[in-house]
């Protein structure tokens, strides 16, 4: 393995333009060596960057010989499909979430990259951002003691256009996903059961196709947990991203961050900032942590720290969700999965 | 009416005793004429803060002749008898929470109080927070919209012992029942809908008597609104009681009351102090204040803040709880109320 | 001495009525015997609050052969006088601060209290206020180390008349002589020089009598540290009372206090509660706590909390602090203080 | 003007390596042309960053052809001359703190760079922290009223070793002087008076050499506002840079940064984070908007945002601040300075 990990970036939407630019700025054990997209504006943008070779292809990526990594920020439909590819062609993989929306396809990435012995690692950013991981150190340190409550709060500032929502594979796999994944690895425990109250509170139009903009979520973990997410697509105050985990020993909580720390009093009140608007300004740092993360495993041949079991587990938690809400009871994890990747 | 009201006080254990000082004190529309209780050491306080008349019957007080209005504080069996007794001899009635463990005898106790034209008021002393009464104001001024997710944390420092749990109706009237209470008044609809998971998690001994020390509860309300209750027997770091709406204009939320407002900082971080430890301390003005309501209801002949219905109701939704856990499925209100007294 | 102390009251306002209904309601240990004022409207508060004998006379109150000690809430130039005369009748005296703005009149009661064995505590209640103390307490258990800088934040929400401000002995006196008090307090060191930089900011005018209603006042301590009041007579978003020291293992700081613990967010931002209005809210416990401890150490005959030797002091850096303002430079308390009392 | 600004960077050392890089990776508007330092450690990372052209002469960077503005970051005693230099050579200056510790170093700069009509920008870096440049805009937009009480607390985590203190001109050049220019900043008024009450409380070493470790400075200020700055050379919890401005409209303050947050309850209290742990940390991002003004200034041709003047008050007032600590009384401006640049 050499110095630095020669990598391949698949897709230069929003989410692929910031890896490639954390891994050309702030990544030293990272060469981006291609990068691939359809739009020839995000070829001008990775030329700029300094990335000497940019392509419409992704296979061009996947089977550059220099690659020995590939990024995957394409649709969810290709994630599978690339991972496959690049696995076989026996390449490291970093994907962003989810890795599928249903677990069969999930399986077969996981049989590829097991059967090549190659690093499978999902963007589930979050993990990383100081505020969570910081409070899931608490929680490993024994300071809260047995886990027992867990609360997340998960809103975004507001709803994507109504034609993404109907092809988004609805709010549980879309965005709740990753307070699934949360939710798993603070308490450090897996999810046996799950039940969902939810509705379309913000935009009724989203209930025809099936979806909802509201919900409250209770998970019921392995360890005895009770976890409960509230997610809302729609906080007019900004990005809400706060949890809570209680426990025999105590309790630890994440705040939102702000863009400053100011007060300012006038005979009206006293008066504060709001949270950051939304993920690209509160996870600017989790995602460089992420990626910096995938590519120390690699090097350093580590176990990747989020890797296909997790996806399968978010995914199956979210298929859960949905059966959950259509049918209005508890479902249990085992009713939509078969078995595990442990 | 007299403009001074003139009351007897049934029952003199820690709650009759606290009623009892701030009538002397606090409550200038108040003069105390009588008070019951079995116990001589409550009869020697009683005397030694000015009561005139002490006795060990509770119907010495409700048949007073110059009693006005009784404050019913004994235990909760006896409180829908005294109030029955109460208002047939047209005394106006300030009853403990709760009413009542069933709902017929609510209805009752509702019919005694309309047939004889008296007023009734529950002790659901928590509405007179300043904090929770805030942001209900902020609710009702629609500051932040229409509400669609309403989270409360409710968390004991400690359990009461084994004994007295045997007995104490289960979590959910014991305990959960102010938080039922709270999240009518702090939303303005009614529930419709229960899901309760919860568990022995901190002593599974009370799980042979079928109770509970820590749940979360989902809420549907009539306006839409979903709501999440958590509730613990044991918060280590003192008593937990916070609350936040969300809505579609915005969020407001009512953090604990410590103490102090320190901050002490050495080399290894931050220190602040912790919640107040119970509700001695924290409700301690709210007691006071939802005394003085009564009192002010009651001489200005308005109507009673907190009435028969709000009993009936919070009771209802600690029945269907009960029910959620038992059967593992949410249950709707209707299931176990035949009406309302609306 | 008897189990309960037997206590005169001397002056009915505002000060003198807080002090009567705590020692009635909430200083067990304490009987009222006699009150006295010159308005009748005072008279029936104290008769309606249920004091026995009311007089216009204070002498009354310090001869009464049944009072054991004497609350002296009169206008400052009657503190000493009435100190004196009640210290030659073997009672112990409570006086409001100042106790005078002179040294010499200090000088007198001391003698006259000690010379007749008697206690004389005043009422700097902010020293018995939970933030304040709790700080002291930090550093007394040498959680901060060796203190090094104090900063204090005391601020009105209004300036009183421009009528009360002619007499009132300026600024120094009137109102920083809490915080000169409080700054001996945190520190637990004497203060040996004082610099002032102070101006009319708010209204020009009352510098016609030679007063200021904005100043920075740096205080000198014997053990090296160094402190900084900054005082306004009108913060519009009311009382502003904050502290922090910091030292050589720390730093602690107390926050104002509010009347509750809200946040609301909504699209303009995050909103809080203003600090209490004035002193009568945010010192309300602490006149409580202050007078207790005059009780307790006449019953239990311990030291007074609050001796003549720190009303000297206070009065000691107010005259200190005028003569700084009024000469522009710094000026040692040697030049303004004969000698101490310790 | 090219729509790059070509850009010399002389002196490598800790500030010099965090502008470069952040000119390569942060500053699009900027191309780094050659680097100048003694080092060779310092020129490979240079090289290794990118930068073609590295040199051990920094009149090799100053006289470049290509180079347009020059960012100097060279100590102290050759800020002067070669903002000198590079002004006769017409190229614009970035200059690091302070300009020079002596007045008439200072103005010989601002005629060189007045005569030759170049822009002049010193390295204020904190004037671009979001806290300090929010509060200013507060100030601005008259917010706050008036500006009446400015309180600046500036604190380090810990003393450089005693012989880089020896020479480094003392605690108020050193140090102070980015609280002299965050003074002026917030209130937007010049200061015209100082006193410093200052002493060696951390190391009592560094007095035989004429410095101290611990200041309260009162800053009286042209529009009648009076500040105070408390520093201290080691605060055992963190970098402390806190302020706060109160006027007749209200107050602002910012407090610290820290790394999250996160609040964490046991049974022994709350647990908050410290401050983030020194400049590097919490003026990461100041750094940054700092040197992109700069770039941006030169590049659209504007006014620079802290020029020459602003250089030389600081430094008279720093000078000022030493003469106070030495004749233990208040310092006019004036008496150190003999005429502004405005």
């Amino acid at each position: 393995m050499s110095k630095k990990l020669k990598i391949g970036v698949i897709g230069l939407g929003r989410i692929g333009q910031i890896h490639l630019s954390n891994l050309l700025h702030h990544i030293p054990g990272a060469e981006v060596v291609i990068a691939s997209d359809l739009s020839p504006e995000s070829h001008a943008f990775a030329k700029n960057l300094g990335v000497e070779e940019v392509t419409t292809d992704a296979y061009d990526v996947i089977n550059h010989p220099d690659v020995e990594a590939v990024i995957i920020c394409s649709p969810t439909p290709f994630h599978v499909p690339y991972t496959v590819a690049a696995a076989n062609q026996k390449k490291h993989v970093f994907c962003e979430k989810p890795l599928d929306v249903t677990l069969d396809a999930i399986y077969a990435a996981q049989k590829a990259v097991s059967d090549n012995g190659v690093k499978l690692m999902l963007g589930f950013n979050r993990r990383f951002d100081a505020n969570f991981a910081n409070v899931r150190h608490i929680v490993a340190d024994d300071k809260i003691g047995d886990p027992q409550i867990l609360r997340i709060t998960s809103r975004d500032p507001g709803p994507p256009p109504i034609e993404y929502l109907k092809t988004s594979g609805g709010i549980f796999l879309d965005m709740s996903i990753h307070d699934f994944d949360m939710a798993r690895y603070i308490v450090g425990s897996e999810v046996t059961e799950v039940f969902v109250k939810g509705d379309a509170l913000i935009n009724p139009e989203i209930k025809e196709f099936g979806d909802i903009d509201t919900a409250v979520i209770v998970l019921t973990f392995e360890n005895g947990a009770i976890g409960v997410i509230d997610n809302s697509r729609k906080a007019v105050y900004g990005y809400d991203q706060r949890l809570e985990i209680f426990g025999s020993k105590g309790m630890a909580k994440a705040e939102n961050n702000t863009a400053d720390n100011l007060v300012h009093f006038d005979s009206n009140g006293g008066h504060i900032s709001l949270p950051l608007h939304f993920f690209l300004e509160r996870y600017e740092t989790a995602y460089r942590v992420c990626l910096k993360s995938f590519v120390n495993c690699v090097l350093n041949d580590t176990p990747s720290p989020v890797d296909a079991h997790d996806g399968l587990m978010a995914t199956a938690i979210g298929i859960a969700a949905m059966k959950s809400l259509q049918e209005g009871r508890p479902v249990k994890l085992e009713e939509v999965i078969s078995h595990t990747l442990v």
